[in-house]
Parts: C-alpha cells; structure tokens; sequence
C-alpha cells in the first residue's frame, strides 16, 4: 500500500467544526479479534492540552457497540465524511455494529491506519488517528444537566484522547 | 456603538487552531470590580458537547491573577488575534496583570462583548463570548504525566464554558 497522505490538523478544522455539527464524523472501532466499526458522533472536542499531540475528546453512551471495542482497544479513529458519503454517515448513526458489518453495508472502505488498529476509511478527507490515555466514567459535569438527569447506566463515558497523526482517506 | 459582527465558528476553525499553537490566543476576564485583563494561552480545546453551543475548555494555573479573576465573574473571552499584534500576545503571555493595565500596556483596545463582562478585543478577528458551567479542580487525569507530578496547589484548573457568540472585533 502506498505511504498514507499526512495532512495538517489546522487546515482541516474547518470542515471537521461543519461536518461535526451537520451530518457528523464517523468514529471506527475494532474488536480485540479485530473486526471494525464504525458509528457517527455529533459530539466531540479537538485542541491541544498536550504540549505535543493535539487531542480529541470524544462521549459514548454505555449501550452502544463502541462502547463495548472501547474496552477491547483502546484506540479509535474520527473520520471526517465527504459530502459523497452522506447517506452512509447517517446509516451509520442509525445502524448497530453488533448486527452487521458497517463497512460492507455501507460500501465505505476501511483501510489500514498508521499508528492505531482501528481502520481509517478510504471515502474520508481527513482521518484522525487516537489513543485513549484516559477514560472519565459517568456521572461527570461536563455533560448538560439534561443529561445527567437521566439513569447512570445509560450516561456516556467520556474519552480523552491523543491525536497520533492525522491522514488523508483514499 | 456599532451592533458587533456575528461569525460562523466553522469558518473560524482554523485560524483558531494555527494561533493557538503558534504564539497563543488570549483569554480575557473581568474582576468583580470591573477591571479587565489578557493572558495569553496555548492549550485549549473547542467542540460541541452540549446539542446546542458549542464550548471551550481551558486550563488556568493557580499563580495567574486570571485564576483570581475567574473565580470573581465565571465568564471569559477567548480571542483570536491578528498577525499585526504578534508582540502583544508575547507580552501577555509574559507579565502579569497584577502589576499593571495589561490593555494600557499594549495598545490593546477592549470592547465591551455582547454576552459576557469580560471585552472582546477590538483587534482580534474573532472572540469567542464563553460562560464557565464547571470548573474541575485537580487532581486530574486528563492532564499529561509530567503535569501530574508538580504540587497539587501548583497544578492547573480546567474549565468547562459554553460559547454564548462569535463576534469580529473591530
């Protein structure tokens, strides 16, 4: 495989910001025998709290299928969707991995990522490549007080998160 | 006055994330008593968590006269400054508003903002009006290692504001 495109994190916070806010990212996950996921987020955080890395920081609910790769890898890839694919991001939000293979019914392609075992996804412009270094459990004051009004077994767990290398998809 | 201009945050992305990294943005509160200051920062991280605003994190140390001011009036601008006052970012990232007007100093022009009691500034691009809902004191663990290791009196408070605006400065 050729050598994967590196791309500046600055240039490409724009679209990541938009596409956040309106269809989503794709988060990819893998199992511990290494079959991927991927499920859409519409929440997350990106910066520089490292004097290195930049950071993202990302939420999952406990009933997802993520939750439970999380556990299994502590890595995942946010893939940031081009318009091409909007269709595929929202199936991916709807869909359950537990049930199916994402990636084959969707048609997007995952490919191999650089630094992390989670696959990066060939139809993405920009793929971040994270490693969890830490995991806040609920309850926690970040969230809405919407939020943590509702049962603590179904508050999201919060992911810190360092950005490895960001890379083009195809 | 003029009403302030509204920006789209998508579209400010970028520049933020360049400045943040490359000679700092500056973070502006208020004391209870109405006098402004500017420090500057170099971590901090931007996204959505609520469904609605999008927010800031930043992380201020104990020593700061910013540290004494937030917990004063918990609201705080973030601005993005222009090329042109390069030097004013370094020297308040260098001095501390203790000793003097930090605005006086540098030529720095504070504007009233539209949301918050801290100014915007006039010859920043973009200022993100942001509302502190939670303040996380240390111990912490999304912090670096290294970090973790000074003093727990020494180590940073993160803070957790939900952006109310985005506004041009002049």
């Amino acid at each position: 495989m050729a050598e994967r495109r590196k791309l500046e994190l600055a240039e490409w916070a724009e679209v990541t910001c938009r596409k956040l806010r309106q269809g989503g990212l794709l988060l990819t996950s893998v199992s511990a025998d290494g079959k991927p996921n991927a499920m859409t987020i519409g929440w997350g955080l990106l910066g520089w709290f490292y004097h290195g890395n930049p950071m993202w920081v990302v939420a999952v609910a406990p009933a997802r299928y993520t939750f439970k790769l999380l556990d299994e890898v502590a890595e995942f890839v946010v893939a940031v969707p081009s318009d091409a694919i909007a269709e595929a991001v929202a199936f991916c939000g709807k869909e359950s991995g537990r049930n199916m293979d994402k990636f084959k019914a969707t048609g997007l392609t995952p490919i191999p990522s650089v630094h992390v075992k989670p696959p990066s996804i060939k139809e993405c412009v920009a793929n971040f490549e994270c490693r969890i270094y830490h995991k806040q459990r609920p309850p926690h004051l970040i969230l809405t007080p919407e939020h943590r009004q509702r049962p603590l077994a179904q508050q999201h767990t919060i992911y810190f998160a360092e950005v490895l290398g960001v890379y083009a998809g195809g």
